[in-house]
């Protein structure tokens, strides 16, 4: 059987056909132009699919379902995007309006549970039923799968894993608290932190890594400048690495998975990012110095740009797992 | 039918007999005296649950199972308490150990996880599928229900729901990291502050509410101070309150339970507690101002001191639906 992804935007609708196995037969994207009405976007997505179906010329009977990955909140049962910022829509039923195109069933699931649920079925993760996944970007973005499921919440919207407080009454976040782990641990956060040490550091050799422009400042400019052995680049990653690790550890003695998966923009640092930050977790985890008790693995997470249409096409296996 | 359930304390082993509804038919208890070994703790439990049978003259036939709810890190599994720092006995098979006394199931499980079981088939959080519980006494416990079962993690030590920090950098707590949330809102916490508080402020009416002795401050002071009108029992109230709807706030963004449940001696304040805490969650969490998200309730567990044996009872109903 085949498996439809939809991995919506805020600047592309991205629509992949995927395997059994996870492996991707074609995929095709458009803008998504995030202004528009619900049905102009979803007559957008339906057109997607059929080019798709057309041109890989596989019977609909052969493919099982067309999953959704979007922003913001779902109620999966009912096939409803509930709100999400990016779009001037709310309260919406994207599986309606979608099956007067196509006669499949359909899922809907927010983005970042969708990105573990493509490293449990493919990636890092395959085949482990506890796993926590944190995407590193703008913000930080959560996702959980506990007993071999993802984690909804009541409500369809647990696992804001980058909104928790941890340095009470610091850095106003965008969620409107004070302090959380987003507002010292994603790239905007990095940036933020070396902007600010350039400014009151004006002799720092860091400007050389950014062309001499404090505006080119970007998540890696520390790091470029730690891995040539700047002190001031060190010192920074250092920082940022206490925090990560402060974030990482805390959920790790909330969920205790069996992996916990470093995903997005910053995470393509690597085992030089994860190898101290993997000291400083084992000494902030429970138990951590018990031989007794198994321990978290902290790892990259495997799957590349296409983890959101891939994660959104294994909604159908997810979902058909119950049935 | 009927269970046994064992809830096995640092002072007291505590042996209950209860109906499907969880209704209890009859407990015994006994000290613990945890410097035992082993073989002479669980021969106990085997007597008490022996002397159950015999007075209610229930038959073994009507008896499901024996559950023990333990301190500790458990492989629920293979009925191992594989860790807790009550005992000096690591690694051991309740299971197989019970069983040479009295041929029925038996399970294992951490007391925490027993507690909000209790709450999940009687209590608060009755046929409700996601709950989170935290049990505020000398530290803080934890435990989750996801979907209808006990969130357990990969290593059986999950929901630690007391060690995730929250002031960065802060308060040493017992865990060996700084700012967890156990150490600002546990009865332990409110302790520290309230003594911090006499001592920097000698003239303090607080005093008054302790017999005029600072070694007779508890968890309930600086409550019975406001709850007369005491300033400064006012000002350290609203300060805890603060500090734990903090923590709660995270919580709920990480789980989105449909109840949150408060249990512990720092619960008994109810209402007066929880009102004003309701009130500076509902500002901190996710999206908690959209009335298309359904919100999280946070009230008060219910069951009382038979929570740990009635939970552990309980344990033969949660792990007999996988059967």
């Amino acid at each position: 059987m085949y498996y439809l992804g939809i991995d919506l935007g805020g600047s592309n609708i991205a629509v992949g056909l995927f395997d059994d196995a996870g492996k991707k037969v074609l995929s095709k994207s458009t803008k998504t132009l995030h202004d528009r009405t619900f049905e102009e976007i979803v007559s957008d997505m339906a057109q997607l699919c059929q080019k798709i179906i057309v041109e890989t010329k596989i019977s609909i009977d052969e493919i099982k379902s067309i999953g959704i990955g979007t922003p913001g909140a779902c109620d999966c049962e009912k096939g409803i995007l509930l709100y999400a910022c990016t779009f001037s829509f709310t309260n919406v039923n994207f599986r309606e309006e979608l099956q007067k195109y196509i006669d499949l069933p359909v899922y809907i699931e927010n983005d970042a549970n969708c990105a573990v649920l493509a490293e449990y079925f493919v990636g890092a993760a395959k085949g482990i039923s506890d796993a926590v996944m944190i995407t590193i970007g703008t913000g930080i973005g959560g996702g959980v799968i506990v007993d071999g499921k993802i984690m909804t919440g009541f409500n369809g919207i647990a696992a804001e894993l980058g909104h928790f407080v941890i340095v009470k009454g610091g850095i106003k976040c965008g969620c409107g608290r004070a302090g959380c782990f987003e507002s010292y641990a994603s790239a905007t956060a990095i940036i933020r932190m070396t902007k600010e040490f350039i400014e009151s550091n004006p002799a720092t050799g860091l400007l050389t890594y950014c062309d001499g422009d404090i505006n080119n400042v970007s998540g890696k400019t520390i790091f470029d400048a730690a891995k040539l052995g700047d002190k001031d680049g060190e010192k920074l990653v250092e920082i940022y690495e206490d925090y990560l690790a402060e974030g990482i550890a805390s959920l790790i003695n909330i969920f205790q998975p069996e992996v916990f998966l470093v995903g997005g923009g910053v995470s393509k640092e690597g085992e030089y990012l994860l190898v101290p930050v993997r000291k400083i977790v084992s000494e902030r985890t429970y138990m951590a110095k018990s031989d007794l008790i198994a321990q978290t693995r902290l790892v990259k997470a495997e799957m590349g740009n296409d983890a959101g249409m891939l994660g959104a096409a294994m909604l159908g296996k997810e979902f058909s797992r119950d049935a």
